[in-house]
């Protein structure tokens, strides 16, 4: 997923052409549609819209990796095995905590779960629905125990049987308290909303090391660092520097107006895939208004409004999945720092999805290069050389 | 590289036809060829068997890193500076101790730099030099520190600045003791051949992260992990353990045989680019025979020189890089699991290499995918679910 948008046009880019392999199938999926005409963004053929509103992340996350919507008697077993698997092992604690809190989250998300591929090494294809449980129980805990203990100097226990979801268990970890309904149904709807997203580059950055039958770890592993790019993740962060400088809607027109004269770039607007709008947009806004009057907002919300009025009036550019999320997760008092590693949480299942597909009907992806360096040339000795 | 083959033809992946992008650009290069008519491999424009007879390895990594064969004066400041940087950060060391004997080497290569990458994260894409180098000076000592400590129970100085060379660095590092001239001179030849193939799966990785804007560490990363793979690295590994299975050539001579009969994969021969030798293996090969004279051996040797000749003479196929590095390793007394990290501790250079010429004319690597899954389905409430 492209999650950027320059406000103007970027003439290198335009050049490249043929570059990035876009609208050039790598491979077939059975998991998700991007922007086909009418379905917007469908998960196994289901609509995000419908997703968004009656699904629990954990119902997504079984779709997406057991292939089936859950009955309750599955739903309520695999949230309990969820449940179960999260406590840290000892090693990947102190691991954790030998990394400095000036360190890049997604460095720290990506390092525990390469860690973790260690101490519990995926040995056999027939334990990739295992492993990937355990990650997907893991990930929370991993960003959650080195922010707490390398900001606060905490050791938290990982443990927390009390929240029944990824989501009200990460919020758990991350204030020491537990969330709201509202937060937890909140947290459910962005899980949702992130976990799948076709061959977007960190998704086919582990379906390429999956195609080596790597094991799962180094492909997530690889993944996390693919997503870490300013031009894949990070644009709510990103959002959310920008909105927060704004005291009120008037300030933050005049200051998009700004950036447009400027030719800067405003993230979180525009998509490489979606024409007219991101069907993930409308779900996440209705739950920032909502955060927003529960938390008593003044002006983030506004702001943010007339951030997408101005962007459409002036660029008919329309926001994508991660503009709103900006607020809503401030409104939740998440770090702005930890916003691309929840998206690692989500997506983590579509990433697993898609390595057991590359795995079930798998060529090596080894593309050509077009040759633009120096003709044949002959050996210069050392001396000879300038 | 895809450095297996199969002896029968793989039917399915004949229908997979277009998959795995074979035969497709996926942008372009100024670094390598590979396979082109008359010239075989070559880096820059230098043949590979120039490099292989003349240049130590640090030669070729400033050919690849800095564009140009270095001077005198170059090459003894980049081996200077490569030898200063070797020593790991204590945090590291201990990060290593975490991990248990029974790990996957490669997966603590991966650990290795991606916990690097917290420790001393690249900021901005002009330090991609320098933290290039600091990784390359230190992939050796990530794998041996945890290999003696995991192993041996031995914490390892890591500083050891006796050894100017990163092949006899390693050595040393491994075996306590300083290399013989011979494999120091082997060690020179091996990482030249390892150190750059285009766009193969693992620097493809490399390329498709750094398409998003990610950092160095997340690049390198990624790639270790498709490179553990065993369609892509690790092929002399199971090399080595299917020859010294046997104790003459022509046990060897029976054994491929009934290999060859039963249809099991023979790795070490054959490639994806090459058809009809890989200029490499030449080279490797004189160096295996001189190091089988020196070490006085018996019949490793000369079981793998059967092996060559059968499978050239039942299926036409050769020998690539990988099978008389099988011997050559095992000569010099390194650990068969320990064959692929020497693999990365050379890749490692053209990996980067590829990450600054993807940075530097750059588009986010995203395909298309083709749908093959549901059509749209209507939401079924959880009570209504089989």
């Amino acid at each position: 997923m492209t999650t950027f948008a320059t406000a103007g046009v970027n003439k290198e880019e335009k050049q490249l052409g043929g570059a990035g392999l876009r609208g050039q199938s790598a491979g077939t999926t059975a998991l998700c549609t991007v922007g086909k005409s009418g379905t917007g963004l469908t998960y196994r053929g289901y609509d995000i819209t419908d997703l968004a509103h009656h699904a629990e992340f954990e119902e997504v996350a079984h779709l997406l990796l057991k292939g089936k919507l859950p009955t309750q008697a599955e739903l309520d077993n695999y949230k309990q095995l969820l449940t179960a698997r999260r406590g840290l092992p000892p090693a990947l604690c102190r691991v954790l905590e030998e990394i400095p809190a000036h360190a890049h989250p997604m460095d720290v998300m990506r390092t525990g779960c390469s860690v973790l591929g260690n101490l519990d090494q995926e040995l056999d294809f027939s334990e990739q629905g295992e492993k990937t449980d355990t990650l997907l129980a893991m990930l929370p805990a991993i960003i959650c125990y080195w922010y707490r203990y390398s900001h606060d100097g905490v050791r938290i226990d990982t443990v927390c049987p009390e929240q029944d979801s990824i989501g009200g268990y990460f919020l758990e970890m991350l204030t020491g308290k537990a969330p709201s309904d509202l937060h937890k149904r909140v947290m459910h709807c962005s899980l949702v909303l992130y976990a799948e997203h076709e061959f977007n580059a960190s998704t086919f950055t582990a379906r390429v090391c999956a195609s080596t039958l790597s094991d799962l770890h180094s492909c997530i592993t690889a993944a996390i660092g693919s997503l870490r790019g300013p031009l894949h993740g990070g644009a709510n962060e990103a959002a959310m520097e920008m909105i927060e400088q704004w005291q009120t809607a008037d300030e933050a027109e005049r200051g998009i107006m700004q950036m447009l004269a400027n030719k800067e770039k405003i993230m979180g607007f525009g998509h490489a895939i979606y024409r007219e709008s991101d069907p993930r947009n409308d779900l996440i806004k209705a739950w920032s208004k909502k955060l927003a009057e529960d938390v008593g907002d003044t002006h983030l919300y506004a702001v943010s409004e007339r951030v997408e009025q101005v962007m459409k009036r002036e660029k008919n550019l329309f926001c994508n999945a991660d503009f709103f999320h900006a607020s809503a997760y401030h409104f939740m008092d998440i770090p702005t720092k930890l916003f691309t590693p929840i998206f690692v949480m989500s997506r983590v299942t579509g990433w697993a999805a898609h390595v057991f597909e590359q795995r079930a009907n798998n060529r090596i992806i080894r593309p050509s290069a077009d040759y633009i360096g120096p003709e044949p040339q002959a050996w210069l000795p050392i001396g000879e050389r300038k």
